[in-house]
């Protein structure tokens, strides 16, 4: 494949209108994020670009070492310095219930793992609910009781909330953002622009199921063997991470857009290629299968449980380890690397020893995916 | 008025649907907090019932003392102890520009004032858009640049956000969800539980002028006054009253289901009366006239840039002056008391020496108004 030039034209921001391809994750919505909102709400935080924001100005002390006593130490107050980290994401993943999950679900772990790819160890989360009229009050216990669940497994606590109603054709049953605040201990330093040549990039497992199954879903697909949702909270995996003492430089999870797109984004941010081994991704055999009838790549697909981790060599393996002897990174896998590239390409070594461009995908095909 | 019964019916969560009573602010919004939301995903701050939440277990020190040397005493730490504050709001007001405001500034004003009604001050906001397909980005970056002045205005930075996108006819233009989080300084304890015998109750200024502004310009009314939304950002007003030193009990806007609503909310949280003074409580002339020609209380009609101050009565008047010196707060003016009442009501002496029940909004008179 030859190089595709990376230019897009600007937004038509008299004309122009807001279509399906400007919330898929992929080329469309940086623009729309780049020339809109960076533009004019712009501050150093929002303009990282990354899952969420490091807050600056502020830091942490738990409440058990935050009134030491006049004798202690100033330098023994451990906690002291953790910084606060906060994320949002709003979910209108369509239908509601899906195999492996519901909204509910989808809602909390979106926006915990947001909180966890900052490096930071989710505290809070606020839920605030876009109810359609005649929606049934049974789905919304359902749905506010996944919720619940997903929330105690996380070890989070939702503590405030909103509820709004819009009038029947005005919404689409219910929309649920939660935003999410943690706390990013001394010493983490993760973020999409700190990828460097020579870095190994990890996979915590297989792409592609939480799109699979939703689309399956959608089109009333039937396989063999049904595909399931990975929706999970992954703080107790990068927890797991940075216990193994390995130095990681990127965390993301690859959700709408999918692996494509992330890694895409990635390159951008720290100005580097990457090179993928196409073998090394892992693909169920039913989502490989599913994605073939719809004319879809798994790299493309969204996934709502697996995480990107990018870190120096060295420590590869003591990090895939760390991935494989936790339960949702059993199946993790060394996928590629980070090489010089002025042009951030995301290459990949096919199985036939050639190289193609990983590129963002093109419009929406997979709309409100999460 | 006889007094009414509180009783209600709980929900039908097996056969019943959410209708837009239950986003109005009133009494069936309260109802499906308690029985669904509260209930399930029950903690301690989400059952408080204020307008955002104060988390526990963390205490915040500014960055400039916060890594002291080590020479310096933990005693002379000023700012150490503060609190953490967290608030959110969906909003969906329709239209999306109204006089005075839109969307943009209203989803900034209305989480800044949920966490200054927590006695907090705004630091950080995220903000979450779900755009409906075809949406005309011209109107976007309105709405966006509207946002970045309410923000600078407010003294806050939009740290983070998220993009969705959903087909045309699945939504209705573009709803934004802020969450902000706020320092509380050490010392402030406000909440709507705190109410007494005896306080008094402050109201910042004229109310019913959000609310009939939106309603007017979905009516295509035109009065030879124009009505304006007071949306504003009430942090300053707040910082002012704290700064006078008087004895703050409560602060809460009343927003959604108006005056009527924060009343009686406040007065079932402290289980106390509130006795108001029909004559005290400022109305405009062309919001009176409109109501009137919609048969409409003021009472009962939202408001985004006012607030309620219940206050140890020897400060009242200290606190009065306070408000009436800030910008926000000129036509403020002192408009009851709260009295020991088991029956929990808001009453209202009329201009006739009667006395009447303020009771909730029944139904949704005035959908979507933020």
């Amino acid at each position: 494949m030859t190089a595709k030039a990376h230019y897009v034209r600007p937004l038509d921001l008299k004309q122009g209108r807001v279509d399906m391809s400007h919330g898929a994750g992929g080329r469309a919505m940086q623009q729309l994020i780049g020339e809109l909102f960076v533009r004019h709400l712009g501050n150093e935080a929002l303009a990282q670009g990354n899952d969420g924001a490091v807050l600056t100005g502020l830091t942490i002390g738990r409440d058990e070492v935050a009134v030491p006593s006049a004798a202690r130490d100033a330098a023994q107050r451990h906690p002291f310095g953790e910084r606060l980290v906060m994320a949002t994401d709003s979910h209108v993943v369509s239908p509601l219930f899906f195999p492996g999950g519901d909204i509910g679900a989808l809602a909390v772990h979106g926006t915990v793992n947001d909180v966890a790819m900052m490096g930071a160890r989710p505290l809070s989360l606020s839920a605030a609910f876009i109810i359609e009229e005649g929606f049934p009050l049974a789905d919304l216990e359902r749905i506010v009781l996944s919720m619940a669940r997903a929330a105690q497994e996380a070890g989070v606590a939702i503590v405030t909330g909103d509820t709004k109603v819009v009038e029947r054709g005005k919404g689409d049953g219910v929309f649920i953002t939660t935003t999410g605040i943690g706390l990013l201990p001394v010493g983490r330093d993760v973020g999409g622009a700190r990828a460097r040549p020579g870095d190994v990039i990890l996979l915590s497992g297989s792409i592609g199921d939480h799109g699979m199954a939703i689309m399956s879903a959608r089109a009333h697909l039937a396989f063999d063997a049904p595909i399931v949702s990975d929706t999970a909270p992954l703080s107790g995996l990068t927890e797991a991470l940075f216990a193994s003492g390995g130095e990681i430089h990127v965390l993301r999870d690859p959700t709408r857009g999918g692996l494509a797109a992330t890694l895409n984004e990635i390159a951008a941010q720290s100005g580097v290629g990457l090179l993928l081994d196409e073998q090394a991704i892992p693909v169920k055999p039913e989502v490989a299968a599913a994605c073939e009838l719809l004319g879809l790549e798994p790299l493309h697909v969204a996934n709502e449980g697996k995480l990107v981790c990018i870190c120096a060599a060295p420590d590869a393996n003591r990090l895939l380890a760390a991935m494989q002897a936790h339960p949702l990174g059993r199946e993790a896998a060394r996928i590629g690397e980070v090489i010089a590239d002025e042009h951030r390409f995301v290459q990949m070594q096919t199985a036939f020893g050639g190289r193609r461009i990983v590129d963002w995908l093109a419009g929406d095909q997979l709309p409100r995916i999460c």
